[in-house]
């Protein structure tokens, strides 16, 4: 006797979940080394050495492990102001940093923090799931927005349609999962004006929570716009999940920028929440480590170098897909149709996740934060399944 | 403009943010060593040094740190189960098991799989009001039942009065906070009786939701029932911060019982809900920690020298309070009123928790994890709050 609402979310089909579950199988029947999964987001690159040194210097201090303020330690939150400011010139001071369990919890505060129930997030399409049930734990509405164009930027006209007396909060993430875009300058821009005057239409403040676990996964320099200098009522979700690649660990931070609308009260109210949801704090050991290796990051080279064989092989093979200059994702177009796409391509072991997973039938998601050696395998049955497909012939 | 739910929030009076609040402030002025703060339920007691050694051993043997089942390591829930089935003679298996964010992670978890908006959950007074806040994020009902007789066991006519059609959970914890008594087998028995009757009338099943982060911490060998034992529909809800200290690292499990009521689908949904509430999975690392320091605990002679001294001089002075055989908390009652003896404590750089904030006015909470000294020190200033009050003449 559950709950309706967890019933129905487990008997739904979990795409990245299947996904898991069909690459348990068949890791059983053909050996992990005749498998391509390529589903999930769980990095394979080894953490920098300065996260195990870091943990070794904690323990020797005698660390208490016990719990700190709800917002975590002082020194944690004054270096990731500091580092933050030598990036991108700003003034923050640790009290304008909380930190979280990793983005996710980052997010879920900030939506206990802000949404009345009938409250409406704006999601982009395609865009991460997760996102829905988040929303749905404080009563929100996802109300969704098309993109437009080959590289999935926003239809700007929807967005302005889509924006009601009821909404509070806009996300977006760039770089994107699952299509690994950026959002240029201009985009950013476009957003924040729209957003800006429909503040002013409506009498209140809608924030923009910016989703950044792949904030330093940027490839060929492209230029990241910092969001806080595009629009005043920006909130940032961190995560060193994937920049230290940590994902186990939970550990992530929100920046609430002073300057923001009703900034003292958001503060508050999503320090307060951190208890609410049971989180209490963020992990203690971690968020040590998050702030003696702020200014770390995994070798990004490797992530390059996986993405330009992915890329290559893809399109010598007539596949079609979003060239991605940042995260560790490439959304491939279905040659056909995407369950029957699925299937074909599970019978060549490769395991992807598909589109419907984000909003966005008819594309598969591949992640290649795998080992290299698993793309460099895969490159044959790429070509086979081309062949099935019928985009080359023989 | 931040959500209705959390401006009330933020605008009450928090007893024990407000208690902390008070200690840093006397802090400042009279110097750490001149203020008795008897607050807060941090652990003072270091680490086991088992917990130090875990972290070195699973460092070396380059741990991913990555995402893993949303259930967590089985390796750690095989040797959790294997714990319990030797401190139990029951038959658990790691499938009964997902690793938490400490207990606060579990019961949020357990609450989004059980209940719909309506449903109510039973709590008896006094309790650790954090519990409101985590029914409430699921649209449930606190409902209350008193406490009877000067041990603080529930008035079992109330309980009964007290289950409607809509009752879904009873809350439960022992070793208890604020209180520090312990349920006899007896007062476990009838609870369970009188659920297991409700249950038949109803129709549905009734789950006790057992919060035990204070269950290694038992002192005078008093006996603690193990609740699956007592009763059916049993999940317990467990935390590593009490017992190995490590109350900052948020990791603790769920026990689910293979036999309970609809046990697939509470497995299953509470897996979910780990995803669904942010938490992704419990920490990695510590999760490691956990599986191998399981039949560690930190130095319970330290806290039952703790609880005898002050306990003894409470006694001295003529405070009245229940003798704690569990936890680390000494409920006083209040000489004076409640509001009044709290600022006579201040004044006596005492910082107390008051019953108002557990749902029971007119007496306070003393913690005794605190460091030795603290107590010690503290002596002096309770004979003069206690002539302060009047309790003594002089």
């Amino acid at each position: 006797m559950i709950s309706q609402r967890m019933g129905k979310r487990i008997s739904q089909k979990g795409g990245i979940r299947q996904a898991y579950n069909e690459a348990q199988r068949q890791y059983e029947i053909y050996g992990k080394e005749n498998v391509f999964d390529l589903s999930i987001g769980n990095p394979s690159v080894p953490a920098p050495d300065k996260v195990k040194e870091t943990i070794l210097k904690v323990l020797e201090d005698d660390f208490s492990h016990g719990y700190m303020s709800d917002a975590g330690y002082e020194d944690t939150r004054r270096k990731i102001a500091e580092s933050l400011n030598r990036k991108y010139e700003e003034t923050y001071t640790g009290d304008d940093i909380v930190m979280t369990n990793g983005a996710a919890g980052g997010i879920n505060c900030t939506l206990c923090a802000l949404l009345d129930p009938g409250d409406e997030v704006i999601l982009f399409r395609p865009y991460y799931t997760a996102y829905e049930g988040f929303i749905e734990n404080w009563g929100g509405k996802a109300v969704t927005v098309s993109p437009k164009g080959e590289e999935f930027l926003p239809d700007y006209e929807e967005l302005e349609q889509r924006i009601t007396q009821r909404t509070k909060v806009v996300i977006v993430n760039s770089p994107h999962n699952p299509s690994g875009t950026i959002y240029p300058k201009e985009t950013a821009e476009k957003i924040a004006r729209i957003l800006e005057k429909k503040e002013q239409e409506l009498g209140h403040e809608i924030y923009l929570l910016s989703d950044e676990p792949y904030r330093e996964l940027v490839y060929d320099g492209t230029h990241l716009p910092w969001w806080p200098h595009e629009y005043r009522d920006t909130i940032v979700a961190y995560s060193f999940s994937k920049s230290l690649s940590l994902a186990g660990e939970r550990i992530g931070y929100l920046l609430i920028p002073p300057h923001i609308g009703d900034a003292k009260n958001v503060m508050r109210a999503v320090r307060s929440s951190m208890g609410k949801i049971g989180y209490v704090n963020a992990p203690a050991l971690f968020q040590k480590v998050a702030g003696d290796c702020v200014d770390e990051t995994v070798d990004l080279k490797y992530y390059k170098k996986n993405r330009d064989l992915l890329y290559q092989t893809l399109k010598r093979f007539g596949f079609t897909a979003v060239y991605p200059r940042g995260a560790f994702y490439i959304f491939v177009k279905c040659p056909i149709n995407e369950e029957e796409f699925l299937i074909r391509a599970q019978n060549r072991h490769f395991i992807f996740v598909g589109g419907s997973s984000f909003d966005y039938p008819g594309y598969v998601r591949l992640s290649f934060c795998c080992k290299q050696e698993v793309i460099e395998r895969a490159v044959p049955a790429f070509e086979l399944l081309a062949r099935d497909c019928g985009l080359i012939s023989g």
